[in-house]
């Protein structure tokens, strides 16, 4: 197993790790009610059974006919059939369509045996058991035929595919009211730190709000998994070592933020270490901000030990571990959506470090799409966070991006221009 | 009240009615725990009761101090201060800085009385009780100043925000555990017709599985609703009467599908129409598929009657209900995303009416976006849906839409690049 401390990786380096190591794939399947599925990915191809609609249908209402008994029928020439019954919805038919006959039918009822067209109601007048037809029809005329929407045998739908509206809509068509979806990934999420403590209880002098595990519970259910809130330890190996123990035993991987810069009291990674093989896969990568991001992967558990500054949190969350949880959710990792823009002011990188800027977007007074750097004291600011748009990269073998040069913007929100245009 | 009955009203109009008749707002709030508010709307304003950081922290690990006590120490000509305590993190500093004096200090603790800078460890050597310090500070270095990610007083969060990860993190800062969001509404869906059956069970001959129930249930959740499903009932004016009477007493919006066409049977309306006052105020829109929605408003709420086709179901919810339940959740309306593209064969209209044709999008030899129109023997067929990338939208006054003209394309799926590309 590898082992890299000391050594930063590049963040391209970083993603190989990942993958490799940790090789994200789905946790395998649950069986669960179509009516509950909106928005889990499929995890079996779906081929019909069955055609759909499973008979000829009428699309009118009108008279089942055989074409040719109209053949030549015209506003002031009709043809005149014998009404021979009706077919009703929802039923088999009763009726046998002979020559020279017709039968009454509703939209969406079976085409009766014998029948091959159906006129439209519009274009026949009924006086006792004469059905008078003003108008020709073709073969097939206002029949949608069995399988015309669906045919049987066909793969409707794809293993992998995110069950929206119209997909369910293919899957109760089937007939289908359970359906296999994989799992979502459970992921335990806790803070540490001394100084740290839990919303919603008295903050004492020399204390802060913990922030990270409520924005990275919150990631999670973003980024399609389950979260487990564990709250907040302190920085004590022993403490750590139980908590971690806790959050492996009850989830696909672990999100944990501070403990891992370089004081003297980080032992998140020796906590991380201590539980299992191959243990620390990964210590250290060359960005800003997120430079101390760990990752310890414990039987085939990862650990995501991410900074403790909010900013930097919720970035590492988004840049690597936001994948990992889509492609065990079965999902293809989805990448953010992306505008381009001018940069506003220049805006240095870090040396030997791929920088990410937090930026604003608004147009210019001639229409150009401007990013503005969020000001910030630090980078752990989490309103810096709040107020960006999105986020521009700047390569390791750049010093800068200069004022007014073309950029690119990954976007926090989908939905740009509606947040641009109601500024 | 209106009554619009035979004539249709153009889409516009429709709109119009709903915004007017239905006028849908926010159904009041509730508060629930931060840590499940992830997609939730902020139902007020949120101001900040403290700064955040509460008190001036070090943002590296070394020693607090006096600047003026560093002015002029250079790498070769140390200043040598006396050592006066440490600051834990996490505590009220227990030392007072006085002059010539440096505290150990870490990252994140409190800077204590009488410093104003902090010296990074790196640049300092300590030997007993003295700190050598190898570098001048300036006043408020290596200090995050209370307030500086937040001010006390300022306005955080606007009420109407989606509360994604970002938001959620800002709320944790300030120590709210609990949060007012809009109300979630509550959308009640059943589906009407003879022939219509329940996914899950035997098929009889005659009869199809209901699909609108299913596609609408995920439409509503989609569309920030909760979905309350109601099964498939006949078209009989009894039945339906009670049905709907326990739809809208569990629900602040029905959606029924099926029953409003112009066949003897369809008794929705009338069913609609008895159960409270104003009644119907919408019946039928000139838009192609769609044509018989109508809209009822009983005692304040609303009951959309979709058509029973499953494209035009969902089609004009996404036009005309989608919205209604975007607004209830306090949301502004969402626009689908949308792509320029080429029309890649000639696209007709029904005269008259708005028409909305499903088209693929892919691209051509030239890399430009074509819109192909779905092949489809019937507006009704779900896979159409299934298989189209977006709709194109020709108006009432054209005839058609030509061969390579631009055109627009709403698109039913986010992330369309990803759809394109892996074709």
């Amino acid at each position: 197993m590898i082992a890299v401390f000391r050594k930063l990786l590049t963040f391209e380096e970083a993603q190989k790790v990942i993958l490799e190591h940790v090789d994200p794939k789905p946790l395998g399947f649950e069986e669960i009610p179509l009516l509950e599925a909106t928005g889990r990915v499929l995890a079996q191809n779906i081929t019909a059974d069955r055609n759909i609609p499973p008979f000829n249908r009428s699309t009118v209402d009108g008279y089942a006919v055989k074409a040719q008994d109209t053949s030549g029928a015209e506003e002031n020439r009709p043809n005149t059939l014998r009404a021979c019954g009706a077919v009703h919805i929802g039923e088999e038919p009763k009726v046998i369509i002979g020559r020279k006959e017709a039968a009454e039918i509703v939209t969406g009822a079976p085409i009766p045996e014998g029948a091959d067209a159906v006129v439209m109601v519009e274009h026949t007048e009924r006086t006792g058991d004469n059905v008078r037809i003003f108008s020709a029809v073709a073969r097939n005329a206002n029949i949608m035929k069995a399988g015309a929407d669906i045919k049987k045998g066909e793969t409707v739908l794809r293993s992998g595919r995110v069950l929206g509206s119209r997909e369910i809509g293919v899957l109760a068509a089937l007939g289908i009211a359970k359906v296999k979806v994989y799992k979502v990934p459970r992921v335990s999420v806790l803070s540490t730190g001394a100084e740290v403590t839990e919303p919603g209880r008295k903050l004492a002098p020399g204390k802060i709000y913990d922030i990270n595990a409520y924005s990275l519970n919150a990631a999670v259910v973003e980024s399609g998994g389950r979260p487990i809130y564990l709250g907040v330890f302190p920085d004590d190996l022993a403490e750590l070592q139980k908590a971690l123990k806790l959050a492996l035993a009850s989830a696909d991987v672990v999100l944990t933020s501070g403990g891992v810069s370089v004081g003297p009291k980080d032992v998140m990674p020796k906590a991380v270490a201590s539980l299992g093989k191959p243990g620390i896969i990964l210590s250290g990568v060359a960005i800003k901000p997120g430079k101390p991001t760990t990752i310890g992967l414990i039987e085939g558990r990862p650990v995501f030990s991410l900074p403790g500054h909010p900013t930097s949190a919720l970035l590492v969350f988004d840049l690597l571990v936001r994948p990992v949880i889509q492609m065990m959710a079965g999902r293809s990792p989805e990448e953010r959506e992306e505008v381009k823009a001018v940069a506003g002011a220049r805006m240095f990188s870090t040396k030997g470090r791929k920088t990410f800027v937090m930026v604003t977007l608004k147009r210019n007074t001639s229409n150009r799409m401007v990013a503005e750097p969020v000001e910030t004291g630090d980078s752990g600011a989490i309103m810096t966070l709040a107020k960006a748009d999105g986020f521009v990269e700047i390569p390791e073998n750049l010093q800068f991006v200069d004022s007014d040069e073309e950029i690119v913007v990954h976007l926090w929100r989908k939905k740009m221009q509606e947040t641009v245009r109601s500024r």
